[in-house]
């Protein structure tokens, strides 16, 4: 392709260029220049495109960085599975615990197969206003493909990717599971196993890739200027809606409202697993807003993924904070489930817009998203909607006002928010009513026996009881 | 500014040149190099400053790798506090247990909204000999927002910062949350929950500050040579000594000591519960020594981090090894709780200076760690002061140890740590002692009533009980 | 060393020059470039190596990415440690669990301690075709104490080593752990602690470096071709060949295997716990396979480690999926326990070959691992073998079906894989029988008494009960 003509330049001359050129090579040790008859040999790869070679090197690991945040960040999103089911399970009273369990790791493991067959795709491939493609399956990019098998001059495609494609996949992926676990909560003590499966597929390889499409996909909603940073709509209230419709239609736990008003209290079966399960979602809600960023290969990344997660603790602390001292002050003691509760609320609250600069607005929007689920919570039960661990509350409610928040603490446009939460809310809600609706009516149901219900699910559906060895207190109905 | 004039110069010295000059261009693809009337025009921005241009790309790698260490080390450490929720709630009597899970979930919101208020600025900014400063609230640097708005010429200031300010703030906030967790353990079981929040409060945003002032933030301790890698005296003996005072003022629990000498066992309750959270810290403290590096982006950093997880690794096995093994020698029978903490007390002791480089070391500075921390934890029992999960001595007594060893191990100054030891010690234990006497003396007392205690913190204090589901064992106090 | 003559180049020509030289230079503001009467002097240093320097940088770069993902993956494979601890010691019954906890917080102090006094030479330094060195103790490389200590020119060294020394200690180390977790599991229940301790010692520190010697560290069966890429053979059957040995010679716990043929079901005794393990294990798996890159310092790297969480999490949802699904099927219910077995099933499937670029493959695999187990889990019943949690089919089965499976999906030789597979298993099986047999045959033994399996474990041997306020069902056993 080239070599340098040398011809006319003194010794010095050359060496400084050699060594200029020298420079910028790197992992050469032994750099290939030969002086032949005056005509300095120079390899045509040494010149032929000097700068990419470089500008490769940066970008290379710029690439690297953009792609390992999603792994580690993904990875701890992930865990979030893990918080949802032990939260869920510790909740549940202890009859019901095993199927929470069993709901829980097969709502993850189908949702990460849906959303490989068919829901990223749906989501974020050639998506116009509304979907994306029906295409089955994903996987690594033609350039990577290249570059996996040595082809030379393959690494420029992949790098100019900004990431590696299926770090991406992932990242996106553990999104959708967060989604589904959010219903189980909610309907958890009286749905059956398999309508719950079935809708569990549907909402993660259809329902929700469709509420991506419009707005991270680039669709409609995203073109009219909404944000959502990391999902207080798209993820958390999504789930939320998905979850009330279900426990619309699903109905209360058996003698959760009295014929005289009271509300039966259904106290957590075991409050240390409870604890765990917030602290992994605390935890996990570091990747899950910091990894949003989806960059990390710059300075200004690493600084905007560093609010990021201040945001995101400062907003979960006063969650806690102020949902205790809410519970004090309104219902007369210090109540640790509103307190655990609120943490979740404060971390969907912030979810919208982590990215904010001015950190105490985190610790104002975290704290009224406590409040609004702690009210949340009471607001359930006069409409006697029995939502077994809060999640519509500190999903639904705390996503509203999450989304809504940007706008005063971030400038967003407070139409296009509106818009947003309103659409994602009819849409989800309506597919979600109609397929529990169907569900419910088809021969398979979604809810189990009475005498299943009064048995656990666990002894009655699953045949696998949580703890078979401890012996418990015996429960009894009044109103049978 | 400036445009090469390249008249008198061969064609391929310029080509040569530009070649050269392009090499360093990092992200620019189509280089802006046009020659025009045999003046070679180089935009000015490329020679301008070309040294720094790269220096830049160089240094702002380090930024993100600095950056990125502090985030997700930071997010271990934070894990921390469900270890040592798990530790701690799974070693009280049931009673008590959700009481353990509210205190940890409060004492690490608490301590992370004191250090964003308060604590952080008494700590690390504008520190004098004593303490820094008393402003309100810290956030992004100038630069960095400046940055964020996209403001050109903003990156070389923020760059020279080393690391994204609110990821410095996040690290350093986790582990002010572990000094405050140290002091929940000890108090268990009888201290009430607001005089445990008022003084975690004043921990967090007073107390661990102004230590950590004198020493992390450049004070007079600093000054002096004191060495303290990662805070076997500033975080771990400092959350000793304040749980000391607190059990010496709160007195022990009901019928733990006998009249006639003998010490009651108050075995744990759930003793998976208490392993899953000795795991949890050991993996945290993967993040807790080896983020405190502080820094990432060169290989003399990532060499040193490498070692400080082996050395970490090596001396919590060593603890636990020895612990059983002294256990076994001295008590008659295996002791796995004596097994778990001698993990904590080898992590504990590694801290001060995890960085040697023998690592050997580590598994003699673990092992007399886990030795002394068994042996300590029968001396308290001896002084009948009742530190109900042996904190003290996997914090306080390790933490000295460790202190110490540094001496020895890696050639610190043995004054400066004496001096050290002794001057957080007795500002620790004196302000901590005054606190809780203020609070004892107060109309809000710091001790439950004998009824609470009786029934149990769960039932008496807060309402809701770990297990309710669960049939336990009757418990009776002989001397009643 | 060198200083570069410029006479006879015009004034533009030597700025271009020395602007290009600065360009390659980072981190030094002020170039110390002078001119003295018309010789431009360089300093030595700038010309001397100035592709080194550079090279450097990015070579250093590529040095801390590739650490760091030693460290970070490193960390979450430690976390298994807790993952098995919690699958094993919910999976027995209550009164064997504290036991398991003192096991599993055993075997990983002893395999980090063996594997840094003994494992990792014998396993890494001077192998030959059988087994390395016999050298005591391991530590950073000299270049790397040389760069710790300041010394001018040994960052090169260190650099070319790719990674830093320790970092790949540290996540070898985990990984020998895993091995002996396995152990621990099927094992439950009658074998006594001394013993345990005594085998795993062996196998950490001689059985597995030894098979490690032969494959990851390049002994005969690398030599010959063997694929392995994260330890489906090396790691979890070599775990499962030890099990399985311990197995027969242990014996069945009392009353699993009744005279007229009936098997005892055992169910765990804490579901939630088993769950816990199981989505901790997951998420450690992310580690364990995505760190067996080794290498995270290019694009090439990063591209293929995306790929490998991705099947990861493919194989372990399908392997849920259709371990749930088979059971159903064939056994006319759903059971979690074999769904969960599963999840470890499709993770330890994908493991010798994750790197798969057909991600429908990792599905395939996952699958397939999840029926061997679950029938393997059947077979082991009928053959009267007793696997207390599963562990033979999921990492002895599964491992062997994943180093097979290698051969179909990524084109291994079938030779080589199935050689490796006889070759492990009839070492490690061999060893592993004469080992459990001699401690058998010792004055020790290796089963509890009888009284001591009916009391349990923990009351009888270790005198710390799991649970011990809670009120259990009394078991009785009809042949005694």
């Amino acid at each position: 392709m080239y070599s340098g003509d040398v011809r006319g330049l003194s010794h010095k001359t050359k060496d400084l260029l050699v060594a200029s050129i020298n420079s910028v090579r790197r992992s050469i040790k032994r750099i290939p220049v030969v002086s032949v008859g005056g005509l300095l040999v120079v390899p045509a790869f040494l010149l032929g495109q000097p700068s990419v070679d470089f500008a490769e090197s940066i970008d290379e690991i710029s690439f690297v960085f953009n792609t390992f945040s999603f792994l580690v960040w993904g990875a701890l999103v992930m865990w979030m599975c893990a918080g949802f089911t032990m939260l869920e399970s510790g909740s549940v009273r202890t009859k019901n615990a095993s199927m929470i369990c069993l709901k829980n790791i097969g709502l993850y493991s189908i949702a990460g197969l849906a959303f490989f067959f068919i829901g990223y795709n749906l989501m974020y491939v050639d998506v116009g206003d509304f979907i994306g493609s029906f295409k089955l399956m994903y996987g690594p990019s033609s350039d990577e493909l290249a570059l996996l098998n040595g082809e030379e001059g393959a690494l420029g495609g992949v790098v100019d990717q900004g990431y590696a494609t299926m770090s991406d996949w992932f990242f996106q992926m553990v999104f959708v599971a967060t989604t589904a676990s959010i219903v189980s909560g909610a309907l958890a003590e009286r749905v059956r196993m398999w309508p719950f499966f079935i809708f569990t597929l549907a909402l993660t390889a259809i329902i929700y890739p469709i509420v991506g499409a419009w707005t991270w996909g680039g669709g409609w909603l995203s073109q009219m200027g909404f944000q959502d940073f990391a999902g207080s709509t798209i993820v958390h209230s999504t789930g939320g809606w998905a979850a009330l419709a279900g426990v619309m239609i699903a109905g209360p736990r058996l003698g959760k409202f009295r014929a005289n008003g009271d509300v039966r209290p259904t106290p957590p079966s075991n409050v240390l697993v409870v604890t765990l399960g917030v602290f992994i979602l605390w935890l996990g809600w570091f990747g899950f807003n910091g990894g949003s960023q989806l960059k990390l290969g710059s300075a200004v990344d690493a600084v905007a993924m560093s609010n990021i997660l201040v945001n995101t603790n400062l907003a979960a602390a006063a969650g806690v904070i102020v949902s205790l001292a809410f519970s004090r002050f309104i219902f007369g003691r210090v109540d640790l489930i509103v307190g655990l509760n609120g943490a979740i609320a404060g971390l969907v609250s912030i979810t919208a817009g982590p990215d904010l600069t001015d950190h105490y607005w985190a610790v104002i929007i975290g704290a009224i998203g406590g409040i609004l689920c702690s009210a949340g919570m009471r607001l359930l039960e006069k409409l006697k909607l029995d939502d077994v661990v809060g999640a519509i509350p500190a999903h639904l409610i705390a996503g509203v006002w999450g989304t809504l928040a940007v706008c005063v603490a971030a400038g967003g446009d407070f139409i296009a928010q509106i818009v947003g939460v309103l659409a994602v809310g009819v849409f989800v809600f309506v597919l979600s009513w109609l397929l529990w609706k169907a569900l419910a009516l088809s021969p398979l149901g979604i809810r189990v026996t009475r005498d299943v219900e009064e048995l656990g699910q666990d002894a009655g559906e699953l045949g696998i009881e949580a703890y078979p060895e401890f012996v418990l207190m015996p429960e009894t109905y009044e109103e049978k």
